[in-house]
C-alpha cells in the first residue's frame, strides 16, 4: 500500500477554537503541536491563568527541541476556590501575556500560535474582546491560530474556522478520582 | 509564586473515551501522549484503520524519542468514498491490531496505551465488542487506556471513567478549505 502525502494546494492559516465543559481543550492543542513539530512548523504556546501547577506538556514539549516553546505567564485560575490573586492581578498578568503574543506574531517565527486559555482569560475578563479581535487581524494569514477555554465568545466562534465544543458526558473526578499524571496534567 | 506538583495518593488507570464528530480526538489522543512522555512515562499508540495517509503525529512522537511509539496498521476508513479495499480485509487488519493490542498490554512496558479509531473500528464491525470489553478488562490497573473515535459504544461508555464529547459547531473544510498540515493531518 502506497502512503498518501497530502500537500494542499492553497496553505491557508486556521482559526480554531476548542471550547466546552469536557477533558480535551488544552489537550487538543498540545496534539497539534506535536503534529505540527512532525511536520517541521515552528509553534509557541502561550497559557493563560496556567503557570501555578506543573503539567506534563512543560516538560513534554521540550522533547521537542527548538521547534515548540510554552510560556505559562499566569497564576493559575481567577475566581476559584483556593487562589489567592485578586483579580486586577491576574489580569495584569493576562495584559502581559497579550505582549507576548504580539511580540510572537511580529517576531514571524512561528507557523502556529496556541493561546491556552484565552477563552476563559477574555469571560472572566482578564483580557478584553476588542484585544482578541486584533489578534485575529495581526495575524499573518498562513499563521494558524488556536485558541482554548470555556465559554468562547460567540465573536470569536463567528470569525473562527474551525470550532469544536467538548462536552462532558463524564469525568473521573466525578467519581472522587483524582487527578492523574499523563492524563490530567 | 511556587509551583505546586501535585501527586495523587492514589495511581490509577483511567479508561478515557473520546467521542462525536468535531476535530479533537486523535488530537487530543495526541496531546495526552506529548503530556505523559513529560512525565517520564511510556505510551503505546496503536491506530485503527489509519495508515493510508501520512500524518504530522508519525513524525512528531519520534521527537519524543523512546517514550511514545506509535504504529499505524489499517488501509484508511472502511467505506468511504474513494477506499478501495473490502471490509473483509480491513476487519482483517483490526483484527491484527488487536494482537498487537494484546502484546503492548503483556509486555508490562507501558503505562498508557492509546487505541486511536477503535471506536470506530467497533462501529463498522472490524472489531466486536467483546474483544474491546475484553482489553479493559485485562488492562493493568494502573495503565491508563484512551479510546478514541466516532460511535463510542454505549458499554464501552458505561465503563469509561472520562468520556468527551467533540462536538462540531463548525470545520474548515465546509467552506472547501483543504486540510492543513499540522492542524488537520
Amino acid at each position: 500500500m502506497e502512503i498518501t502525502k497530502l500537500v494542499p494546494k492553497k496553505k491557508q492559516g486556521l482559526v480554531v477554537v476548542l471550547t466546552g465543559h469536557g477533558k480535551g481543550k488544552t489537550t487538543s492543542a498540545m496534539g497539534m503541536a506535536l503534529r505540527s513539530a512532525g511536520h517541521g512548523l515552528h509553534v509557541s504556546i502561550i497559557q493563560f491563568m496556567k503557570g501555578d501547577i506543573y503539567t506534563g506538556e512543560w516538560d513534554g514539549v521540550k522533547l521537542l527541541g527548538d521547534l515548540v516553546e510554552l510560556h505559562a505567564t499566569g497564576k493559575g485560575f481567577c475566581g476559584i476556590q483556593g487562589n489567592p490573586y485578586p483579580h486586577a492581578e491576574h489580569r495584569r498578568n493576562a495584559q502581559q501575556a497579550l505582549l507576548l503574543v504580539d511580540e510572537k506574531i511580529r517576531s514571524g517565527l512561528y507557523q502556529v500560535l496556541i493561546l491556552d486559555e484565552i477563552n476563559n482569560a477574555l469571560d472572566l475578563n482578564l483580557v478584553d474582546l476588542n484585544q482578541v479581535l486584533d489578534i485575529l487581524k495581526k495575524r499573518p494569514p498562513e499563521m494558524h491560530l488556536i485558541l482554548t477555554g470555556r465559554e468562547a465568545h460567540p465573536e470569536i466562534v463567528a470569525r473562527a474556522d474551525t470550532v469544536s465544543e467538548v462536552r462532558e458526558i463524564k469525568h473521573a473526578y466525578r467519581k472522587d478520582i483524582e487527578p492523574q499524571p499523563g492524563i490530567d496534567y
